[in-house]
């Protein structure tokens, strides 16, 4: 019986439409094939990937020279990872015989010794383990390891997991404490969290151990990073110093988000594994101080990290500008791995709503309604002349694209989506104790000591308030429900078998509803929806004297479709009343939000420039959107903080 | 009798004590030695500038290589011709001599064929005539003939001019429209200025009709620039591309303010010494265009131009962000140059509004009140911590600083200051008015047909009201005294031998004194200087929903050391009262105001991110000091656009 936190597996979820389950769908029937597409270079207008095609040369089935950038490979593992785990949900055979051949593609692009990377094979042989600040060469093999790891748990197939072994064994044969092995670690983490699952998939300590290994050697002074010639090469500058990597100190004693956005986000989620897996309280120590630091001074409303785009790295403390923020959807799916990780260390609402906070706003933006359009960067106020003007918004682009010359992030929205079922439920067996953390309309299995219990869960979060629970035990048993009551739901009500159920709330969030349970209770939770308006902590100074509007998770927008050009024009006071209504047309059927504002008289020119006349106001009103669905219609300007104006004067 | 509007010339104009006079004197007594100290490297600390010692090799009296930028050698003219017309308000006998063997180390450093630059002497010899783009050749030729002027002006030395002219004459001996010559003109206009000033010294037409060649070149397809190495060079992005040249477009077909602010201001400022010259009508319909988008779509309220840093230069309209505004100190200078032009093409108080808003504000924050440290780029929202850290701010330095590796302002403000005189006023002899554009304690003498007339101007301006002026005709004749009223003095009041005297209003803002004036009349224009909020262009996206504070000429701006930090925090009523008191231990002498603001608890986390509760506040009382003296106590955060808050709820 486990003294420990874990998941409800994705193998024991099962979305059934709603807002996840259609997204699922869509992942399976529009994303997957696309993306296939567009790793095959069979996308007109999108920018070439060749990803593919580079496995076919180094398996020595094509000729001709890599491209793409050094962590191409990693496109296509990500892929496959996001197609075997969708397979649980939409079997479809064709899409498994694609795999497997890509598989045995893979097998034959291996080297005898084990190693597998196309660009260390095809185009610098030579370079092999010598670049680790910035050759992703440990980051693409953890992404096929995380894939093989999906693969076989979904299908049951060995062939991708035994490829990967050889290699793992072939990288832990080469890096590691050991004399005679590298004492090195990658620039960019990743392999961590791999070996980390390989452990948890086969048993095999020795990969857990390196793991431990990477994570425990980063920081370590003087750092073997420093002496690479890649390390400060062209383009290097101070923002690729070694808090770039996160390598600037050991990890036990960082206390504060640096550098690269998406690197330490996979860093700390490493982390949070191996806190889990060993208990090592200083791990959970530095965890704690890096999440305050992180969501309490380096979080976008939307979830978003990483607001400075040379190094698409963390600022100081607080700096969040909109404009310009770099916001890498990676980033945000980064912060949706470690806040799951973070509840398996205890579970807290806070990691979760923050967990949900990137996933419904910075995570979907990435992706368009019809699966086939992406953003990389996500910023918070888009002005489309102005980012195509300026040399400051120049990694701004003003509407989804179809593809990236630097692909990270389509393939790793569907592999995340894909895998959701591992994010809603975690269980404390001994405690005999269900957290729930996400809702969503579905079915999921848990498995007690006293039996396996099923969750069908009816809801249409996030647009209404109802979440509605029929719980099935094997057998009557008793245990706790623990519903997270977000932070953003300043009520709730629970109702159970039809009468008012009171519960008790637990300090860290959650409402803990413990009987003994049959076949057949129903609990219903009503969470409180009611949009609102929300500050950002004063000392940051780019939303000073703004709000934003959040209804439930969902943080909203203006579009300029909805409310004309120029939308810094537009006040909204903190008092206004926001009216609802659900559009089953709009954008996929969303809640959309309307509300009295007022605008400034863009029309009128002033007399002279700079005059002491305030500019006329007329009232208006305003049209938000999730911010999730932001141009799925036209492009044009679009902005989440809005001015907070004058309280209404009461009459 | 001349029928044009012309200036009072500074051999007539005696800043006596007082806001200018004081600062004539601080150029006289410490920036011109302080400078030359810097560009012959004395100076501690400071960026070397190598700048003389250039002069020095190419004249062959020392040898080594040539240091610096391709224009070092004009900012040995620029000192040349600061030191020069303060002479005429400061003679020096010890600095005449300095001025005297610098004249002759540049006649001995010029070739034979009268050609002298020391960039292209000494380091380029191949290169002469081939870089247009950004050599800067005639550039620095320009400013080495503005000095030569200035020295003969002021010293009836012809030693200089003799040198430069045999320069010039070069020039247009190699130069211009005439088969056989080079069809081209500077990237980087001001040889057009210089022969300008050329022709009016010497009277020789050669030298207009080639700075007239020089401006109807300009823009001409397809562009010879285009076909230069360096215009598509290193570094050379799409900012730098023929507008930042302003060689997008024949000069009489441009409307809008583009490319480089400095290049555009030197460019429109030889237009408007043309088309006040030959009243070609054109030109004038040009410069009123390219004035109105300037000041209405492009202008900072301090008189800052060319937001961008990269290519500093002109953004989009009305985009001007106060953080990273670049507002180089020199643009503003050429601001001063070309609306002190539009004055000679019709004198409108819009002009000289803006005249001074540059001159006042963005000018003179350049220099520090000792006149040892200077600013180049000059924002409007300094945070010293993230404008060290934030790549998008990297230009902006938070202190002044002793020099710069590329060092054209600190000379540029002091050659500005230094010939002020020329600014004053103008005259329009046909109609016998005087139109007094700028006021300051001093002596102005104004010749009329009917005689020459002197005016003493007694004032405290900008920190008084009043300006007394006692009115000094040779003998009694009619004449109008033409008064600029400012557009920021919502009222004005005006006393003839101390009874009240309406005048007339003109339309153009002028208050028109007509009348027989007597030796001894006296004049009192009493302004209202009331210090007041102001307000951007609705369509200024980074002041919406803020105010700024001005009195008279005079922005103000909120520095930590009188506020604390995050002054982002800080917002103020519209109608909020604000006190004034001049403090002569301050600053130099300021102004200050202080006023009752109210500031978000910055010291209260919020209890989750982004939570509904809006930050609390609590009253404060600001102070504001002028934007021009910041930075003169303790570095620190500074702020021009404060937001506005609530009204006062109406007691």
């Amino acid at each position: 019986m486990s003294e420990r936190y874990v998941r409800v597996g994705l193998e024991d979820a099962k979305f059934i439409g709603g807002f996840w389950g259609n997204r699922l769908a869509l992942i399976a029937k529009e994303v997957i094939p696309y993306q296939w597409d567009a790793l095959n270079d069979n996308i007109q207008g999108a920018e070439p990937s060749h990803a593919v095609e580079n496995f076919r040369i180094a398996a020595g089935e094509s000729s001709g020279e890599f491209k793409g950038l050094v962590f191409q490979d990693s496109d296509v593992a990500k892929w496959m990872e996001a197609a075997s785990y969708s397979l649980l949900s939409f079997p479809n055979a064709e899409l498994e015989r694609t795999l497997d051949s890509l598989v045995a593609l893979l097998a034959k692009a291996q080297r005898p010794d084990g190693y597998l990377n196309t660009y260390f094979t095809v185009a610098r042989p030579d370079a092999r383990w010598t670049d680790f600040s910035f050759g992703h060469e440990l980051y693409c093999a953890g992404h096929l390891i995380e894939a093989a790891v999906a693969h076989h748990r979904s299908t049951g197939k060995t062939t991708f997991l035994m490829v990967m072994r050889r290699y793992a064994d072939y990288i832990d044969s080469a890096i590691g404490p050991e004399e005679g092995k590298k004492h090195v670690y990658c620039g960019h983490p990743e392999i961590e969290l791999a070996l980390f699952k390989l452990f948890e998939e086969t048993g095999e300590r020795r990969y857990l151990s390196l793991a431990e290994y990477f994570v425990d050697e980063r920081g370590r002074k003087p750092s073997f990073l420093k002496n690479e010639p890649t390390f400060s090469g062209p383009g290097k500058t101070t923002w690729f110093d070694l808090d770039y990597h996160q390598a600037h100190k050991p990890v036990r004693e960082q206390d504060s988000a640096e550098g690269h956005a998406v690197r330490a986000m996979y860093l700390y989620s490493a982390m949070a594994d191996l806190a889990a897996e060993t208990g090592d309280p200083k791990l959970a120590s530095a965890l704690a101080k890096l999440w305050q630091d992180t969501t309490r001074t380096k979080m976008y409303v939307t979830g978003g990290l990483g607001s400075h785009s040379v190094g698409e790295r963390f600022s100081l403390p607080y700096d969040l500008p909109n404009d310009s923020a770099y916001t890498e959807t990676c980033a945000a799916i980064g912060l949706v791995m470690w806040a799951s990780r973070m509840l398996l260390l205890g579970p807290s609402r806070e990691y979760a709503d923050v967990l949900e906070r990137a996933l419904y706003n910075n995570v979907l933006s990435g992706l368009s309604l019809d699966g086939k359009r992406y953003f990389y960067v996500n910023p918070l106020d888009v002005a489309p002349r102005l980012d195509e003007f300026r040399s400051d918004l120049e990694h701004v682009k003003t509407e989804r694209v179809q593809w990236f010359g630097c692909a990270c992030c389509p393939p790793n929205i569907a592999r995340l989506i894909s895998s959701l079922g591992d994010y809603v439920c975690t269980v404390h067996s001994a405690a005999s104790t269900i957290f729930v953390n996400l809702y969503a309309e579905g079915e999921f299995r848990v498995n007690l000591p006293s039996g396996a219990i099923t969750l069908r869960e009816k809801t249409n979060y996030p647009w209404g308030p109802s979440i509605a629970f029929t719980v099935g035990p094997e057998k009557e048993s008793s245990f706790t429900l623990a519903l997270r009551i977000p932070s953003w739901s300043k009520t709730y009500s629970c109702r159970l078998n039809g009468d008012p159920f009171a519960g008790a709330f637990s300090p860290n969030g959650y409402l803990l509803l413990t009987r003994s349970w049959r076949k057949g209770d129903s609990v219903e939770l009503s969470l409180d929806m009611q949009a609102r308006f929300v500050y950002a902590d004063p000392l940051v100074r780019e939303d000073a004297g703004k709000l934003a509007i959040q209804r439930g998770p969902l943080v909203y927008c203006l579009e300029e479709i909805d409310n004309g050009p120029d939308l810094h024009a537009i006040s909204v006071s903190p008092d206004a009343f926001i009216s609802e209504s659900y559009d089953p047309d709009t954008l996929g059927g969303v809640v959309a939000l309307s509300l009295e504002a007022r605008r400034d008289d863009t029309s009128r020119r002033p007399d002279y420039p700079y005059d002491s006349v305030a500019p006329s106001t007329h009232p208006v009103t305003i049209v938000a959107v999730p911010y999730f669905a932001w141009c799925n219609r036209k492009p044009g300007e679009m902005l989440v903080w809005i001015r907070a104006g004058s309280p209404r004067p009461s009459s």
